[in-house]
């Protein structure tokens, strides 16, 4: 059943690769100090640092720069930023990067007029925001997290081993987003199918849960095809306009809240992932890879129905002559072959983990009761295991 | 090619059975004066005008009705609403009913501050609102038209012999929609199955046009098999709660922008189905339905490799041993089964039309370029034919 559930959705995206033409339009609705936040450079090295500060100097708009935002963002440059924003009292936070760098400025918008430690009150209470939030808008340039249109701000504490991720309301949306798929073109390879396969398990997450037939469901069908088809032409030709551009709206798409409504949701493995990402500072992608082959083959007895739906409407599997368990098997070995063509399967091992990590892994490892098993603790360390 | 695009929906959607109890805290965010919108009186019959004018009280709200607005909204009765919305300086419209009143209400909101006359301005002339609009929020009662959740307004004007739909953009869009779908058990099966086609149709003037595989063409399958499953559920049981649920999802996202995105789009059955309804005041859905297959018959050779994705995606046509056409040809048989299974499938003899009004019907066509093939008079003539 489709259960009850608020819509909205007041990220402005504007898509193509004219997007950026749209940046001083939306620059004009906003207040004279823009807070400008990158990453390590790479930005610089393409000219888009270039580009964007021309757009912003033009708007004659004072910015004020806030780079080296890391992949996985901490709490420390979280409060950094936070104190940074509040001093110059930013009227608009510009994330110009990937889904590390917009998590960390949406973190930031929520962070800078608090009063108290955001790292406590944020990600240890997880608390709603009660402050002024500045608006963020973002220009996107690598493609998987859906950061650019949600409200998900994922940091990570190295000193507690922990990688936590909020997801707040629609209040803290960006109100813009520029997606231009060219701007996606100079991705290395390797970060490029860690995306497709976040984004690819961002819709694993939400599907595989509940006993439902809904519209959800039947909007996660249509994009993990269109994810599988577009991933694989990518892998092929990174300049194939069609395929980059499919998979940049996918990801959007895929966590901005329209395939979860109405369903419970599950996220065991990205929070799995988290924990790893906490460890080891790997790609959150990859992290996502190396374990949910071995976490839905766990949980496949509790949801068979469900796998051998995923089995027969997004992997074309024949059901003829095949027992259920057959059917829903052969959907996770075909997505395993998929993540082996587009170069995605990697296990824990290669991403750095070793054994004597797993406890702390286990540990950190929050449990999610929305899909359609609850794990336990001994249940993770299988996954982990038979990941590594 | 995933054309660009700007996505934007600032409409805020309550959903599900509890919907109601958000409209408190929406008429909040709205000055006194409420202008209610309502047809023919069947919201008193069932209670739920009471329900409303009982929340609209409590939350201290001016109320100034205006009832009668009939399926196919004219001219002169939008005259006259806009000249009572200025008269009493309305803050908010609140359309309470199907997409006849969501429809009205949206052209009254961008018409009621306009000096000119609003028939001339924004349909004969189809010219953008440079005035004051007046915000509108919906609480829907019939499934179909999408009209809670875009900015479409189709008004006719009967002494003209014209029906004409305006899209307006972002700004006119309701503010916030309220969608219960217990509220639309009450429909007659001959609206809701009208309204059915209505949506599905909606899909299918999206879905054929261009010659890409984009994200928004997967979306739009995925939304026909749902529509598809959901109505011949809801033909069964009309008390189908997940059939009904899903239905009135499955139509505002298909007319809200999300799968046109990056399309041409056709539209050319609406121009039809709205030429028909001008002269014959017949139900919208079911002149969509009675010219569809014929249309589609017409221009499937201009796009067969799109049909036959219809055929094989939507309709799970096997492809094995036929000729494309042939396999084309199969997926619109399965629908026009679909469509005597729900009880759809009228001809335009039925819905009132004679021989002697074609001319007009043709005259009153508007021939739209986004599809696989641009429409002569004689072709539209042919349609009709085929459809009496």
């Amino acid at each position: 059943m489709l259960g009850n559930f608020t819509f909205s959705i007041p990220t402005r995206v504007h898509f193509g690769d004219k997007a950026l033409d749209s940046l001083k339009d939306e620059l004009a609705r906003f207040g004279e100090t823009v807070l400008l936040t990158y990453g390590g450079g790479s930005i610089k090295k393409t000219g888009l640092y270039d580009r964007i500060v021309g757009i912003l100097t033009d708007a004659g708009k004072e910015i004020v720069e806030l780079p080296g935002v890391m992949p996985n963002p901490t709490a420390d440059k979280l409060r950094e930023g936070a104190k940074l924003a509040r001093e110059v009292s930013a009227d608009l936070i510009l994330a110009v990067g990937g889904g590390s760098v917009i998590d960390y400025s949406k973190a930031v918008s929520v962070s800078a007029w608090c009063d108290e430690d955001p790292w406590d009150k944020y990600y240890l209470r997880m608390e709603d925001p009660d402050n002024k939030i500045i608006p963020v808008g973002s220009v996107l340039t690598m493609v998987g997290t859906g950061s650019e249109m949600n409200g998900g701000a994922v940091i990570t504490n190295p000193e507690q081993k922990l990688k936590i991720g909020h997801v707040f309301g629609d209040e803290v949306f960006p109100k813009f987003s520029i997606l231009d798929p060219v701007l996606t073109f100079t991705v290395p390879e390797r970060q490029m199918v860690a995306g497709i396969f976040d984004m690819f398990n961002h819709i694993t997450e939400q599907y595989f849960s509940g006993d439902d037939d809904n519209t959800s469901d039947y909007l996660a069908e249509g994009l993990m095809r269109n994810v599988i088809v577009s991933g694989r032409h990518a892998v092929k030709d990174p300049e194939n306009y069609e395929a980059r551009s499919n998979l940049m709206w996918d990801a959007s798409l895929a966590l901005n809240t329209l395939i979860a409504l109405g369903k419970s949701t599950d996220w065991e493995v990205h929070m799995i992932g988290q924990a790893v990402g906490a460890l080891t500072d790997a790609t959150h992608g990859l992290t996502l890879a190396a374990v949910a082959p071995a976490y839905y083959r766990l949980i496949m007895p509790f949801g068979l129905e469900r796998f051998k739906r995923f089995a027969e409407h997004v992997w074309d599997v024949d059901p003829a002559g095949k027992t259920d368990k057959e059917v829903a098997e052969e959907g996770i070995r075909r997505m395993e072959e998929w993540m082996q063509e587009i170069g995605v399967a990697k296990n824990l091992t290669e991403l750095g983990v070793t054994e004597d990590m797993l406890d702390d892994i286990v540990k950190g490892t929050f449990i999610m009761e929305g899909g359609y098993h609850v794990l336990t603790k001994d249940e993770i360390l299988d996954v982990l295991k038979a990941s590594m």
